[in-house]
């Protein structure tokens, strides 16, 4: 009995025996009396080996006749071949079509992204962009795995929120029935924060959004990000955590996913020194590295993209930059009691021109600081008396960060742009497919 | 040297020492030279107790005064005490107010819901809140096992669509930059198959979004879905999929949860029979059964939460039921040969009247029979020439479901409202806090 549903990536287990695969076809190419077919099922790849002898004249010549991505079942023998891709390679008797593919608009010829992006659906097929998806897979799993282990608890924030966490010019909004507006949330953080009271140590892990103009080689208007937030912990706490978790997600990743990094051509030498401590400088010390590489920076100034990348540069790894002018910082954050112009916030920049790919801080614990903060940057108190009322009763010291995810795929994969980490990316000039 | 940053949950490590552990004051109690406070930090409850002898009468008299939810960092010896909540208690010497939480709100005594809605931010600290948040998150960790472990890959659908899937009524819209109107998604179902073509088996986990006016105890407007998605599985496969799943997560989650369980009183009795086989009926039979229950039931309409709760009674675990009328369900869903008037859909219905907890189907995987309902049911052609490609190249089978997440937490902690199942619940009369 010939067996059925029987995946690429498990045909160890059937050497010697006949088997049926089904699958795509992937590539082909024909030498005299040998017909080879590799075919992919998204567990992998396999080279099917149709020799003129061995089959009918019908599916010799149709082995040679197929399209590209044309759904096939192949019907043959497992062996044992070292140099294949995945150690195996099927001595092919059987071949039948399942629905014949003519034309394939992405051949194996070079395409222009704009023509890719239409063809998103697709495009990913192509083993590139099933080995990113992989690994997008693997990073996500690392993360949720690294604060399972750690005891805390998942925390879906809401994505309809009904006030602006940062001003409006940025967010998306939607008519909510009678109650006026909702926005798409740009962070599930003060939420996260209440979590964190009840719950002690929380994570968020979903979509977030930018309704921002930027035309960018890092910026999607739909992210994922994750965010742990931890009661009683303060800036230090913060960065120890944060340094742990990368260091734990990256080798994990590359440790796992070694063939998909291989694959994409990726040089993991830098990744692998990812471990713990990190370099931690504070904004001080990196106008100083600005300054020495000649930037005229002027203190008080936010970070841009070059300068993260400048900064980035003098170090092998991520480096956590700490205390950062409050005035550049978010109204939530807590102020630095040695200097109140500073903010008791950490960024971390990821190496090889990545940018930042951690954001955080210690969180304003103090009720009429948090008050006055938000009457200074004019914001709605009655949409943050929730957020007041955790200052209220029970106020503690505490802290969290936001990871991108997908800046976070794109620094491992390697990749040059953002938009082929995430499935389907939303840019401000693509809504499609 | 008193140890700091312990988590009550770690107490057993500690017996006999001395600690310090952080958190609120969840409960005290006084008789007359002793005093407990119940400490609580997301992680357990500690029973503290103040022997009037062994502390300053400072502390003694602080320890009767703090209110609920007060923030305190408390000292002392652990003791092994089999009675207690996690079987171990302090005896206390030290207590220090980090903040203390004046008349809050939520008493121990009854609130109104809307009252209790109102201060959801706070709501999450209860003992039954925290319970159903832990055990969301088991579930969202089992749903992920389960397909991690069976070589699913994960694909994040995107939440921006340019189209709807099934009418625009129930869509909430956003402007989007040059580009028109965005929709929140309905389903990543539709992508998941762009997915399951690439890389043979997906499944998308992400928060949905239906605009409905529903004013029921099952209707969320922002709720998560996850959606697996097979190629090559037909709708006998897809059940198989869907009740091995199904008994994984919930036979996972009450033999961990025990303590979780218990908190809400939860009879698991009914849950522990959620094991394979479970029944699969005929939407014929399904008719049959209303018919013999009395109700007035036409052949060819769809059932309601009414006609679920009659039908799952008459079997003691969810009950799978297939081959619908096509004419009252989606557009994409495979017709079955033997009988076009029926679409290869599966819905399971959960017992104790908690209606659909999945929903599924065989995907319709001609490209002319998936044309034809296109125009027939009067949509855009142009929105769906990506998901037509995936029938021109390489069409193969494939089956896939969607389970509701907040559903299924409000059935497997014995709910009796889905909006205690997600931290902020958005509903159409609530988008606060």
């Amino acid at each position: 009995m010939v067996m059925d549903k029987i995946s690429i990536s498990t045909l160890g287990k059937f050497v010697g025996e006949e088997v049926t695969v089904k699958g795509w076809l992937y590539n082909k190419r024909s030498s005299g009396k040998i017909k080879f077919i590799v075919l992919r099922d998204g567990s992998g790849y396999l080279q099917c080996i149709y020799f003129k002898g061995n089959v009918s004249p019908e599916i010799f010549e149709l082995a040679d006749k197929l399209g590209q991505e044309s759904s096939i079942a192949v019907t043959g023998k497992v062996k044992e071949e070292k140099r294949a891709p995945g150690g195996y390679e099927l001595d092919a008797t059987g071949l039948e079509v399942i629905n014949e593919a003519i034309d394939y608009p992405i051949t194996l010829k070079e395409h222009g992204t704009e023509f890719l992006m239409d063809h998103r659906h697709l495009w990913l097929r192509s083993s590139k962009q099933v080995a990113i998806l992989k690994i997008r897979h693997r990073i996500v799993k690392a993360i949720r795995d690294f604060f399972d282990n750690k005891g805390f608890t998942l925390m879906d924030p809401p994505i309809l929120t009904p006030a602006a966490c940062e001003g409006t010019s940025t967010l998306f909004e939607t008519p909510y029935f009678d109650l006026g507006k909702a926005y798409l949330t740009q962070s599930g953080q003060l939420y996260a924060e209440a979590g964190a009271m009840a719950l002690g140590k929380v994570y968020t892990f979903g979509p977030t959004f930018r309704a921002e103009k930027s035309k960018t080689r890092r910026h999607l208007t739909e992210f994922w990000m994750v965010e742990p937030e931890v009661a009683f912990n303060d800036l230090n706490d913060n960065m120890d955590l944060a340094e742990e978790f990368l260091e734990y997600v990256v080798q994990t990743v590359i440790s796992e996913m070694t063939e998909e990094l291989k694959v994409l051509e990726r040089d993991t030498t830098k990744l692998q020194k990812v471990k713990r401590p990190l370099p931690r400088i504070s904004y001080d010390e990196a106008v100083e590295i600005l300054k020495k590489n000649g930037v005229d920076f002027e203190w008080g100034n936010d970070l841009g993209g070059a300068d993260e990348t400048i900064i980035s540069n003098e170090f092998d790894m991520p480096v956590m930059v700490h205390r950062y002018p409050s005035a550049v910082k978010a109204f939530y954050m807590k102020r630095d009691p040695e200097n109140p112009k500073l903010a008791l916030a950490v960024d971390v920049l990821a190496p090889e021109g990545y940018g930042e790919v951690i954001g955080g801080s210690q969180r304003e614990d103090d009720f009429d600081a948090l008050l006055k903060r938000i009457e200074d940057n004019e914001l709605p108190r009655e949409a943050f008396e929730w957020y007041l009322d955790l200052r209220k009763y029970g106020s503690v010291p505490h802290s969290g960060f936001g990871l991108g995810l997908e800046r976070t795929v794109s620094w491992i994969c390697g990749l040059d742009h953002i938009r082929e980490t995430i499935p389907f990316p939303r840019m401000i000039y693509r809504i499609t497919p």
